[in-house]
């Protein structure tokens, strides 16, 4: 490509799950599109966060099973653990996939562009920094999905070795004795779960007075007994203050009400959150509206400059690849034909420690808040022969749904594949269905998804097995 | 209890997934209620099928992953396998489960009878053999839910040893050296992969011309493929004659067309099918309306006879416990409540070997067949970052829809998990959602489910990562 000016139909800047599922989809509708990325294709989400924490969790899954083998009729020996290979193979699965988003570029003729991009005005997109700096792209319409990074913590010095936020911890080679880490939401509660399983020793810190604390307040309680059992040392309701790194470790102080213990470890990790990728991102004289770094758009996802549109992580909460997704391609959709952008209602968050934590609409606290009217279904994964007999049988299903109608208002899932498990309850959500409906389906037996069904039966005292 | 006669709402003949659900939903609603059962609680599918059989197959799951260890990051050194401890394991499984319905007997008030029944005259139950025999239970209603066992060939002497069905094969102590199974259904497809990948070299033989040969086409032909990577020696279109038990080991000729061929194995196993628990359950002048040897019912589950309904295997296939628990509480419902029993016709169908095998609905065989007009759209898990991150990326979703209306004919799903992920799809069914509302729904990322939402994308040519 040369590097004069190119019209395009249609430039994305950001290749993560929302700038990548955007040009493709422009792609397929036969648009002229480029995609500009300043690292890799497939963004965070790929790269540095989906990915790569889930292959870290497999092995960890592995090992874990592994010091159990003699209960499934094996003897190993000792089982020697090579942390580098573990993240070695965390970061070919990430760069397997990254391979795949570029030819997924290639095949649906989206320009790979290589560099940092600002908008200019005219809807220009220029390239001022990487491998294609200097190129401007002229586009009729512009998605900007850039994304969030991690947050760190104000005036505690970032040296992604003893400070570490979620991408440093996702390039380490060599495993800590110990860590701290700060944040108890679905990222500091996988590397919780993966560390500890491999054996570092971990502190989980929590400022809220819950682990996972957006989820349903039953569920939190059952992965902090769980982590608790695994040996997880969680701290709710306490602040992580006087970080102070030193060449070999950090030193702190977690403050819970009037009490104040001074720890150190060899490594923090700090998962408090993300924040805007917007530096640099806008030239002269481009103004947008925005909630506080977030970029604000409209039903359409367009922001307030006329062809600039907007979506994933960039235009706020809940942060999450899949409603990053969902949003580029309603957008893009809404551009280019006859359809009506959905903003996202509706979505499913997941965290893949073990337990697996999985959940959709508003959680028992919620429904009690807003004074809503419900009936709770719950069935426990020690009453699943298929649980039982995978060895599985943490965790249990929780169903809330309306007194007088039987409308699913909220779904929690702990336990084995809940992430995967949930998706019935999501799609049962989107279309409507009552907890009866989902009760008066033939589930497979013997699978872990006939708990769901089981706890719709709940709802009404009818589950068969409990 | 007195061996005197007692009068109930409700008989129940048979204590497994149909009896079992049939006397604890009749104790939920409040009826007095007997179960008769000749062996214990649960039945085949609790203690001589589906679950033993998955607590195998977690094990030889977990025995797979630990000989590539080394991938994950782990050394192990040489793994032993004490197979009589694989076996154990699943057998207490099953006593735990069956532990289980005897507590749901008691907690729902079921009168847990213990002994072999026959229906006589005037709807009395007579139990004449067991540990209850002599007892006279006078029932308002009965339901027979005697289900099947497994059918052997005839000719063959079955000692259990060396010929062997799949009971006695849950039974065994000692991993043979070599096997040949006979028929590969799923029940033959799940013993082949569980002994194969604990090293016995085991011949698979089927009648048909594809494995899982009920299954779609191209899912037989993939299991097949892996099959044969797994070392699994497949033989289709084949038949098994002359076959000779000695006292170490059994000679058989494989004959396929004009092929003949003579092995040896040290034991076969039969899994050619079942049939149904007849003997000795009618008393004189009794006389059912049959269908070959199952037990023909009206709309309402009820037999020729007035007051005798039957449910489950015993009425015929489909032979899936599902299916039997679903019959046995419409059964019940419409006994008791003001309900139109339902029979089934939409069900999920599972095969839990490796790659895992889920379907429901038609095949695409069976849209060419009956000429339906269809769309298909796919998806590999080569394509999941989840399924890659997982080293699961076997597999594919396929699914087949209306080519009008989008409606879900068929969809059928090969490789890890497929067994649970198929719910969305039966859900789906259940309530008539289009392919276009699974596609429109927000899967949660990574999961494997999202190979479900693109699957219904690539129908119309809209999958992102395909």
């Amino acid at each position: 490509m040369s590097k004069e000016t190119t019209k395009y139909d249609l430039v994305v800047i950001g290749g993560g799950p929302a700038g990548y599922a955007g040009a493709i989809k422009a792609g397929q509708m036969g648009k002229k599109v480029a995609c500009v990325e300043m690292e890799r294709a497939g963004g965070t989400c790929l790269n540095w966060g989906c990915i790569p924490s889930k292959a870290l969790l497999s092995s960890a899954e592995l090992y874990q099973r592994m010091l159990h083998a003699e209960d499934f009729g094996f003897k190993t020996g000792k089982i020697d653990i090579d942390f580098s290979k573990v993240m070695k193979r965390s970061r070919n699965v990430a760069d397997q996939m990254a391979k795949g988003i570029e030819f997924l570029f290639k095949k649906n003729k989206v320009d790979y562009v290589r560099g940092k991009a600002r908008v200019e005005k005219g809807n220009k997109v220029v390239v001022f920094e990487g491998t294609d700096k200097g190129k401007t792209l002229e586009a009729d319409k512009v998605l900007v999905a850039t994304g969030c990074k991690p947050r760190m913590i104000p005036g505690v010095e970032h040296d992604g070795e003893r400070v570490m936020n979620s991408r440093d911890a996702l390039g380490m080679t060599e495993q800590p004795k110990s860590i701290v880490i700060i944040g108890a939401g679905a990222i500091g509660a996988e590397f919780a779960y993966f560390l500890n399983a491999l054996g570092t020793k971990v502190t989980l810190v929590e400022m809220l007075p819950k682990i996972l604390p957006i989820e349903d307040n039953e569920i939190s309680d059952s992965v902090a007994r769980a982590f608790k059992k695994q040996g997880i040392d969680c701290h709710t309701d306490t602040k992580v203050e006087d970080i102070k790194p030193t060449k070999t470790k950090v030193s702190m102080t977690l403050t819970k009400g009037d009490n104040k213990e001074k720890i150190e470890a060899e490594k923090i990790l700090v998962a408090i959150g993300v924040q805007a990728n917007t530096e640099g991102l806008f030239g002269e004289g481009i103004s947008l509206d925005m909630d506080r770094n977030y970029i604000k758009t409209k039903e359409d996802y367009q922001t307030s400059v006329k062809g600039v549109y907007a979506a994933g992580d960039i235009i706020g909460p809940p942060w999450l690849a899949h409603v990053a997704t969902f949003e580029a391609v309603q957008a893009v959709r809404g551009m280019f034909e006859k359809h009506k952008p959905e903003k996202v209602k509706l979505f499913p968050g997941c965290t893949y420690c073990q337990p697996q934590v999985a959940s959709i609409g508003k959680t028992e606290q919620k429904l009690k808040e807003e004074k809503i009217p419900y009936k709770v279904g719950k069935f426990p994964f020690t009453a699943s022969g298929k649980a039982v007999a995978a060895a599985h049988s943490e965790g249990f299903v929780k169903l809330l749904v309306d007194k007088e109608y039987g409308e699913i208002l909220g779904a929690h899932i702990v336990g084995a594949e809940a992430t995967e498990l949930i998706t019935e309850y999501v799609l049962g959500m989107k279309v409507e269905a009552t907890a009866e409906e989902i009760h008066d389906t033939i589930h497979a037996h013997p699978t872990l998804s006939e708990a769901l069904m089981e706890a719709s039966a709940a709802v009404y005292g009818e589950a068969i097995h409990i």
